[in-house]
């Protein structure tokens, strides 16, 4: 059968104060009243049944999640006691959903983005469900097209064709975030995709590969499935990595006698990673990216965004190209060429003002 | 007898949104939990007694004014029903403390500023009570001796100086708010102060010269004292019109048969018109000037308030020569060279958003 997993950990401090520690962009409501969260769940909607969808998150956002998908059965929420990189919330669930059913064919899907048209994600991920179910040693990466020389993302190179599904390759090589000119150049070949860091797999398949690869890790999650109380003493024990570094490009060399297989998202792929990309989808009022109750006297180019309420207002004169934050326990000022470097900002405020700010 | 009388009207836009339509800014408790009006009356402890000490103020902010202000007598606070310029406020004044005693001598103070030493303050304002009782028609004028060309006040040019108090001269002429280069002539001749806004006379002299000048206003507000239930009636049919323009200017020419005498204040005079001159008196952390709990990665010459309370932190990155005001209603975002056009702010604010926001 098919599940799908969404991920959707991480702690979210690039978009502080909107997002904090007790709640993570993935579960802001950003977008009419609905979360990143929500919206993944959403994308998914008559592709599998509720009952195969599992999101795995931070145990503190547990409630959250619970909250903003009540479709979900409760048992469908994996809680990690703390953030491992990705390769664990992979392992894990697979481990999960193999317990279940040991045929199970499983997509991970994220949650950081906002993806359009939906129908067209829909139609790769069911091809990448097919893929996997026809080639069982197939690890299938869903790869976006890209529309720009994007130097945030990292790439996927294309090898050879699928002859049995047109469009889709094997992976020739995963490539990190290039410099512009590098990008450009990708671009310019047609032959790369964005990494969606969106996997579709046999269960068994991958754990195969952990049983390879990182046998303690394959061991452990194994053991955490079968004996959930041992959840918080075993949890700890895994190494942290990300699934690419861990499993997709030790198997795209070929030696892991699995196949790494690239499914193209020809999809708008809007990551909201940072204010700069949330602005893209908020309201534009007069030249500002706004979100809420705001007046702007001669201001342009800015993100002002009013999470206070509908009793507050947020006022600019004469403001360009700034980033405006105001939630009812923090406000955030910075021209937008430094709203990526909130982190540091929320380290300082950890500091000097206590982690209740952070 | 000596009297005082604060004046401590107007709406305060320039503060926004410190200051409200229903709490102006001289209410606002900025000073070490004191507002501008708390030190307005304490810079007249031993001076006069508090029951001789009257405030002119808006009636919206009577009961502030009286919280602020225990040691007054309630008779003591004159309430308008609605702004109508300097004049009004102090032809009224005039008239309630000569109904108590003809012989009242009354000196005008503004609320606006933080003065130091209060020593000279003291002085000065002693010196012109004593010019005050020894010439009958004096209209004495206090003129804050210069430290810089300053164009945001206007000028009182000096004339011929009284033999009986040194330092003690006609004043001349009464000077708009020059130009820069106009402002620097000024400073260099020496014969200029600062117009402070703030007189003594005898109330009985003020409402002769009333009588010439502004016969309709002379008589109402002699009806408003002796019949306190028509005020409503008869405020609003009061000219709008300054005190400078409508009895100083005049009686300087002499013509009035009253003489306009100007008494030194050689002292430090903030006044706290806007933002930037607020920002003189608050804290310096890592050159921002601050208030409340602030955190600033990177930001320097700005000025950051945050009048939301101690569970709310302001945070900057990057920041340079900008404000930033947080209330818990309200956040106002603007370049500090921009700072003076809240009231353009204020309007459009008003009429987008309604009334309760401005």
């Amino acid at each position: 059968m098919r599940y799908v997993v969404i991920m959707a950990g991480g702690s979210g401090t690039r978009l502080w104060p909107l997002s904090r520690q007790g709640r993570p962009k993935q579960l802001l409501e950003l977008f009419e009243g609905r979360s990143l969260l929500r919206l993944a769940y959403e994308r998914l909607i008559g592709l599998v049944d509720p009952g195969h969808i599992l999101v795995c998150t931070g145990r503190a956002y547990a409630d959250d999640v619970a909250a903003q998908l009540p479709e979900l059965p409760s048992g469908n929420i994996l809680g990690e006691p703390e953030g491992r990189d990705s390769l664990n919330a992979v392992a894990w669930s697979a481990a999960a959903v193999a317990a279940r059913d040991p045929d199970a064919v499983v997509a991970m899907v994220t949650a950081d983005q906002v993806i359009t048209p939906v129908d067209e994600f829909q139609r790769s991920l069911t091809t990448a469900f097919e893929v996997a179910e026809r080639r069982p040693m197939a690890l299938v990466t869903l790869g976006v097209v890209p529309t720009s020389p994007h130097t945030g993302y990292g790439y996927l190179h294309r090898g050879e064709g699928l002859a049995d599904f047109p469009g889709v390759h094997r992976v020739a090589e995963f490539k990190e975030k290039p410099a512009r000119a590098v990008a450009e150049e990708y671009l310019a070949t047609g032959e790369y995709w964005w990494n969606a860091g969106m996997f579709v797999w046999r269960a068994a398949t991958l754990l195969g590969q952990l049983d390879q690869l990182l046998p303690h890790t394959a061991a452990t999650v194994r053991t955490i499935v079968a004996e959930p109380g041992r959840l918080d003493e075993l949890f700890p024990t895994l190494t942290k990595i990300s699934v690419d570094y861990a499993v997709m490009e030790p198997a795209s060399t070929g030696s892991t006698g699995a196949e790494v297989v690239g499914v193209p998202l020809a999809i708008d792929w809007r990551d909201v990673g940072g204010f700069v990309s949330l602005a893209e989808l908020l309201a534009d009022d007069g030249g500002n990216s706004v979100q809420g109750r705001t007046v702007s006297l001669d201001s342009s180019g800015c993100v002002i965004i009013n999470a206070v309420g509908d009793d507050h207002v947020v006022g600019t004169i004469g403001l360009s190209d700034h980033l405006v934050v105001a939630t009812p326990t923090a406000t955030l000022v910075a021209p937008l060429a430094d709203s990526e470097r909130v982190k540091e900002l929320v380290a300082l405020v950890k500091e000097s003002e206590g982690a209740r700010f952070a």
